[in-house]
């Protein structure tokens, strides 16, 4: 069973390939992008402003073909990918909790961007705490992984 | 574009239809599901014990069709389908953040489920508090809207 997608947009950012680009929002504080919706979607827009932040699910389009396992940023030992936030996936899927700062039609000026510039926008979602900021007090191989560094290199380039 | 998406395993919950399923799993507490990965990606299970929350991305296979403007289940008023998490999207993904509670093989035994039976799994991604645990004041109509049922119905089927 083969799915489909179609992207709903773009988005962009500072950032031309992966090295030097921050690996997670939290460690791309500020950084400032935009996400271009296709005209076609702008009403799907209605009502967005007013959220404080916002989940950008987007398609890694210059991942690496994917590993089952890797060597994430995070760490210098091998793990699953799906222990892992690393972009070669077999469903190549990034998402993003970035910070809405302005609408103007169908352009959205957010903050605390991670992603590559030129990335296929799939979706937006509003970041609602009393769903998504949850606990969680294990997190396997990540709690030993503190000291590395937090920007991407090539290592998951084409 | 069209971008191409294959399943990597199929969700399992007691939900056999969209009526009388939580909408989200802060309003799913303790709901059994398993998660079954097909076997030619149990490699990139590796690690991934440890971990107390995950996130699955999902095909929401019995959503209507794509709606941009919709009436979400927490309201009584019409907004844009990115201001909600509605299943009838654009690009139909759907994303919960579920607790772990044990692997066994290619068997991922979670709990907080709230996504229907047979539903398509296509990501599977550590939760990070240090990457999803994070400050959203403002959710818009959200705010507004928090006396409505916290299980779904048919509107959003097929």
């Amino acid at each position: 069973m083969s799915l489909e997608l179609d992207p709903i947009g773009i988005i962009h950012s500072p950032f031309k390939e992966a090295a030097g680009t921050p690996i997670q929002t939290s460690m791309a504080r500020d950084t400032l992008g935009t996400v271009e919706v296709l005209r076609a979607f702008a009403n799907g827009l209605k009502d967005l402003d007013g959220v404080d932040r916002i989940w950008l699910l987007y398609w890694f389009d210059r991942a690496a073909v994917p590993k089952l396992i890797v060597t994430p940023y995070l760490d210098d030992q091998p793990h699953g990918i799906f222990a892992t936030r690393a972009p070669a996936r077999p469903n190549p899927i990034g998402m993003s909790a970035v910070r809405l700062l302005r609408i103007e039609g169908c352009t959205l000026h957010v903050a605390d961007v991670d992603i590559l510039d030129g990335t296929p926008l799939l979706d937006i979602k509003p970041y609602v705490p009393q769903f998504d900021r949850l606990s969680a007090e294990r997190t396997g191989w990540l709690q030993q992984a503190n000291n590395r560094p937090r920007t991407a290199d090539r290592r998951f380039e084409t």
